[in-house]
């Protein structure tokens, strides 16, 4: 696991959901009252806020237009305003799954450096992890949360803590009780072989499989399918004339796309159409983009075949449904897909 | 599952193993400073205490020999000591998975009772729930942690909490920080048909599955095959002329046999040879009972030719580990095998 999250530092994996991962890296590091900042990129970071407060950590909350990753700039702000260093962690999600936008974590790091301000960043990375580029060690995280169920190709119920030096040091002074979650039970049993209680056998031996399929594509090659991905549907989608949720080039996600659906139609039932008549399941809208949104994903084990499949029912789909669109989607991420592989083609002599 | 606990309470499942859904119990009616109850049965039940101090609770730790269930009577002795009601908890192991010793759950709730005091009563059904007669209501239990990979046959990673009203009750004073564990949110969402966060999706379709088996079986058949397997060991324990580790008959397990290995030889050593040469595992002796005790587990999904092959294994690594015994191991327990099966046959007209 060390080498998805490009990390020399401690890495321990939990029997329990994303989730979980989420509240074992504010308890071992922070004390209730602690003050924490989030930004509001989506559905899932108001999730992370809301488990933050019920752990009794006082979360400072950047509004957002869930268009786009992270403020940067108003994460900067936030930190050069608190002189007192109140503020004991940075936490932004990696990649939105709700909307499709990925939050530029070496720009947050270098806000917090530029600040001065010594918060831990933490980073959810549990839609990205082995899917987009990340570097824990390099992009200088404190604490990464990972899950089994998305890039690692596996069922839910395994995942991830990787934190570094500065982020183990604080769980010292971090009074949140905690036993099931506690990284030094978990570094301590793990460094005789062993795990502190019952692990969730049968997924540890799927995951020694996905790292074995994600190692023999090779890393580059798995992140540069999933940008191909993303580029072929967001042709597709702009080619049907319809509008991509993320509104930021910059932070156009490879794992997922969000597309707006058009004024006066219901996401929910374009998904009801497409999944009766297609036999494909889409993503919903979550939270405030409920019936406004739907969402195409294209991660983890998966070519361009099942990509123009994927799209093919769209396009079906819109026109099952009687949503206004104009064809040639399609074609659009065909013709994109056609130009990837030429240029990956060996050279005649 | 509430067939399964016998309740009409409250049942919510987790994906985490065992250990989380006993931090799960504490943390969902406990504060952090707290006093509860708990009695040293074994390795299971000083494993919980460790969780229960580290979630900063102070416990209060009834010492056992790990030769038998919970002693009531210093339960009750504690209680009626207890003028001022700071124990907030009485936590019990029903079947102590590493000396095959069963607490008398009945007796531990009458305890409580006699004693006038208000105690919640919490119970690991870990390794009995699915295995061993349980009835979280009838004997009045306010907590009941269960886990996915004994009775109910699945691999490890999901784990279960019953809970009483009475407990339900107690979580508004319970000050202790808690998001992933936090029965409230996970009751809100299973009402509407969900779970707050990613469950552990593909054992809840083994579960399925195991519920299914159990009930063709019927749980009283089921308990009854148990009870069986269990006098079927220990009669060939007792002809092999070994000691059974559970000292109190009263309090001998239906789900697992520990046996004492004669002084001067190693537990572990003859478990090795049982590998190599029968390639069966044995269970180890664990913490103080560590290299001279083996456990025989007769468990779940077995039958009673199972556990003969069980026994011959056991009975064939002892001449080949030189361990001094008497054969006839193995012909005891047919023996009552038989005769279980002559008493079961329908009587001729």
């Amino acid at each position: 696991m060390k080498r998805v999250f490009a990390t020399e530092a401690n890495v321990v994996i939990y029997p329990a959901s994303g989730t979980g991962a989420w509240e074992a890296a504010l308890v071992n590091t922070l004390s209730p009252g602690d003050r924490v900042l989030m930004a509001e990129t989506g559905q899932f970071a108001a999730l992370w806020r809301k488990l933050a407060e019920r752990l009794q950590l006082a979360v400072e909350f950047i509004p957002g237009d869930w268009r786009r990753g992270a403020d940067v700039a108003a994460i900067e702000a936030k930190l050069v305003a608190d002189k007192a260093h109140a503020i004991r962690a940075v936490c932004v999600v990696h990649n939105e799954t709700s909307t499709g936008a990925v939050t530029n974590v070496p720009a947050v790091r270098a806000a917090i450096d530029r600040a001065g301000h010594p918060a831990l960043l933490m980073v959810d990375t549990i839609s990205s992890l082995g899917s987009l580029d990340y570097r824990h060690d390099e992009w200088g995280v404190d604490v990464t949360i990972g899950g089994s169920q998305k890039g690692l190709m596996l069922p839910p119920g395994l995942s991830f803590n990787a934190f570094s030096a500065k982020a183990l040091a604080a769980t010292d002074r971090a009074t949140m009780p905690r036993s099931y979650w506690d990284w030094r039970e978990m570094l301590a049993s793990n460094a005789t072989g062993y795990f502190p209680y019952t692990p969730a056998t049968n997924l540890l031996y799927g995951l020694a499989e996905a790292l074995a399929m994600l190692f023999e594509e090779g890393l580059p090659n798995v992140y540069a399918r999933h940008d191909r991905f993303g580029e072929a549907t967001r042709r597709a989608v702009r080619a049907w004339g319809l509008e991509i949720q993320c509104a930021e080039p910059a932070d156009y996600s490879s794992v997922l796309t969000g597309v707006v659906m058009p004024e006066g139609h219901s996401a929910d039932a374009f998904r009801r159409v497409v999944l009766e008549r297609c036999d494909m399941s889409l993503g919903q809208g979550l939270g405030r983009l409920s019936g406004k949104v739907f969402r195409i994903g294209h991660l983890g084990w998966f070519n361009d075949l099942m990509l123009c499949g994927t799209l093919a029912g769209v396009e079906m789909g819109l026109a099952l449904a009687g949503v206004p669109h104009r064809k040639g989607g399609v074609d659009a991420a065909m013709g994109y897909l056609v130009d990837a592989a030429r240029h990956a083609l060996p050279r005649a002599a």
